[in-house]
């Protein structure tokens, strides 16, 4: 009966002068004294073994990432990881790894860089702190999935093979559809407002979306994760970062609850429940300004003047809030017309009902209110140079939809600042970029 | 303060005499003695409103499918849906229909065709026994996930951006991606195995998957949403079954408890967890035989000799298997080489250790263990007509990945057989065929 590493040490304690047999992988080989020492490395974690004679495998042919079914007594010792080792008395191959290991799985991880990282993701993935990034990541889903379900949200999944982008941009992935022309969506916009005015009110998504942007940044995928939510009968916005804040809250507990260890090796701290319901809530044009006189007064070389929440403005105001307010959290709200989608709802003639979410000096969400009526709709299409054609999907409209707003959350994004990852990138199992296609 | 539909008759028995406020739309519209009776649905249910006097909106110009919102005082009436209906005193427009409806949301389902109810997918939702599918649908992918989480798998969320089809088919959709060729993921088979030999060891994905198919039937999508699990350290295909005996049950458990009143909408009978555990397993040239006898002592039409476990085999295998064992789901196991892929592991020369699930006549899942060596992957290559270039995301198999496999459960599949759909696309909440391509 196999046990896991994570479990030996209180297995020894609970039975001592038990065999027990563990399955793992080879991740590191020690010679000392005549004796061969080997970490073993399962999913949960990793073992020390002690090797002081042959068994059905020749030690001095033992090679890295081999795979290994070992028997043998687990004693505890203070020195060893864990503080527990086991005394091998058999050793046998599940599965023997070639010796021309192309890259070094037990490397110090930030010596490596991202490009090999990728470049060899079936093996960069088997050292556990790149893996600790999507037990993090898996984490999230669920904490995003669960608290949405106890707010009465249904999870939809729905296509990601569209007619056309419904931002009206030029940035999508033809697919070629039989004897048709598709594009891969750039998110759920259109659906998840028809479902909420079919009556479920309240739908949540985590599906991938694409954007076909030509820039490689340690911000952009053109592949990404999205966790979409939409709601009806909102009066603005401000119901929306509420929702935002209660669900960024409870993923950030589900974390510290599960993931501890995978955290550790990060050294990620995250905000706590109150530092996030204590988040700013910046009108755009005062997020502006205050975006400016922090470039003033911080470093010289920032003094030009800022025009919009570019990455630096997001920096700046990120900066400010932990200074100022103590929390990692800045929600800026009321865009411009001009930044917004067409089917954002208007606050007054030039504002909208508009926000982002920024954390960490990156913006991981925007969302809003939307315009529910469609002959608002149709008047404000040619300021987009849109037709009416472009929007039939909102057709069912006219027949109520009540007021309703949402958001997206970037999944790798959140990933990468809750761990303080460099790039976006280390936070996808597999990154697409304009020249990444594989693996 | 909102009261949801399904809340007010309790409300009315803790606090009678309180009034009530409820939004939703307008569902049916009936006259009565100079009395207006309106159902009035919202996400959670349908309220009847009893009108007897103009307010904000003159009640002979309600359309149906407006949103309203209301106030009045609930009484409780045997004869009125759920027992309760609000006597209305305030009546308002949250968001006005236009009246000329183009599909008939309240009529009965049944009596709708499938093109017509997929045409007005933003209406045809709305009717509480079609939103009931995706209700059930919503409650699946919950209980999929969760069962999987409590047995140690990670979620994980890979490309569907591949360079080829791990399957080495051509029922591939071209993807023009910038000035490169890529495809839509048949299925995330190779990024599940190689999370597996990454160490991950057991880990699960929600996610579309893609089939250029040209035929149209009612067991087909060109896009749907595959619930795939892998997990490494097994023995045999079996060790896969029992894992899918315990996950369907959990599933259809969860859906009893979470999901009566849309299980009720469609008369949905759901197998108890002790019929789930029966299903027989029934190798492949066994199930054969069977099939052929039973096909003769069935209709004469079907006396033609059948030579694959083909629909009309899936269906005599059920039928078999609910008359003589009592229960909805078989396992066919052993399929021949000939009928597996490449990377299926071999029981012998000419058998695998794969297997299908089969569930009230339709194959729900194809699952099997994998070859984990790469030196007996290369081998049966050639008769698979495939290079070694083809399956090198295989190649880091060579540096220790343990015995492995894993299943697919096609969610929309599932959800038809539990609901007793007639068409898989009615599970589908934006089905993509070879002609619909919107909404």
């Amino acid at each position: 009966m196999r046990v896991l590493a994570k479990d030996i040490a209180q297995a020894c304690r609970e039975r001592p002068n038990e065999r027990v047999e563990v399955y793992g992988w080879v991740h590191r080989i020690r010679e000392l004294g005549g004796i061969t020492f080997v970490i073993l490395r399962d999913r949960s974690g990793i073992l020390q073994l002690v090797l002081s004679q042959e068994g059905d495998v020749a030690i001095s042919s033992l090679t890295l990432e081999s795979v290994l079914q070992v028997e043998g007594l687990p004693t505890l010792n203070e020195k060893a990881p864990g503080g527990v080792e086991l005394q091998v008395e058999k050793l046998a191959y599940i599965a023997q790894a070639e010796p021309d290991l192309p890259y070094q799985v037990n490397a110090d991880t930030g010596k490596i860089g991202l490009e090999a990282i990728l470049d060899h993701r079936g093996l960069s993935l088997r050292n556990p702190k790149i893996r600790a990034v999507f037990k993090v990541q898996s984490t999230i889903i669920e904490a995003f999935s669960q608290y949405l379900r106890e707010q009465d949200f249904t999870e939809i999944k729905t296509s990601k093979l569209v007619g056309g982008g419904t931002e009206g941009g030029a940035e999508l992935f033809e697919v070629v559809y039989f004897d048709k022309k598709m594009y891969l969506a750039q998110s759920p916009q259109i659906y998840k407002q028809i479902m909420v005015s079919s009556g479920f009110e309240r739908v949540f998504e985590v599906a991938p979306a694409y954007r076909a942007e030509k820039h490689d940044t340690p911000r952009h995928l053109n592949e990404y994760v999205s966790l979409d939510v939409e709601m009806a009968f909102i009066e603005s916005e401000k119901d929306l970062i509420d929702l935002e804040k209660g669900l960024l809250s409870h993923v950030f507990t589900e974390l510290k609850r599960k993931n501890a260890p995978e955290l550790a090796l990060w050294q990620a701290q995250l905000p706590d429940a109150e530092a996030v319901y204590r988040a700013p809530i910046i009108p755009y044009e005062e997020a502006l300004k205050l975006v400016n006189r922090e470039a003033i007064s911080g470093d010289a070389k920032q003094r030009a003047r800022i025009f919009d929440i570019n990455p630096e403005a997001e920096r700046l105001l990120c900066d400010w809030a932990l200074r100022e307010k103590g929390t990692d959290l800045v929600f800026v709200n009321e865009f411009p017309r001009r930044y917004r989608p067409f089917y954002t709802y208007p606050l007054d003639a030039t504002r909208t009902m508009s926000f982002d979410a920024l954390f960490r000096g990156l913006e991981i969400t925007t969302g809003g209110r939307r315009q529910h009526d469609y002959k608002a709709l149709l008047e404000v299409l040619p300021k987009f140079g849109l037709a009416e054609e472009a929007i039939a999907g909102y057709r069912v409209f006219r027949y109520g939809c009540p007021p309703h707003g949402g958001f997206a959350i970037g999944c790798e994004r959140l990933t990468q600042k809750i761990l303080g990852l460099s790039n976006v990138k280390e936070a996808s199992l597999f990154p697409r970029d304009r020249r990444r296609i594989t693996p």
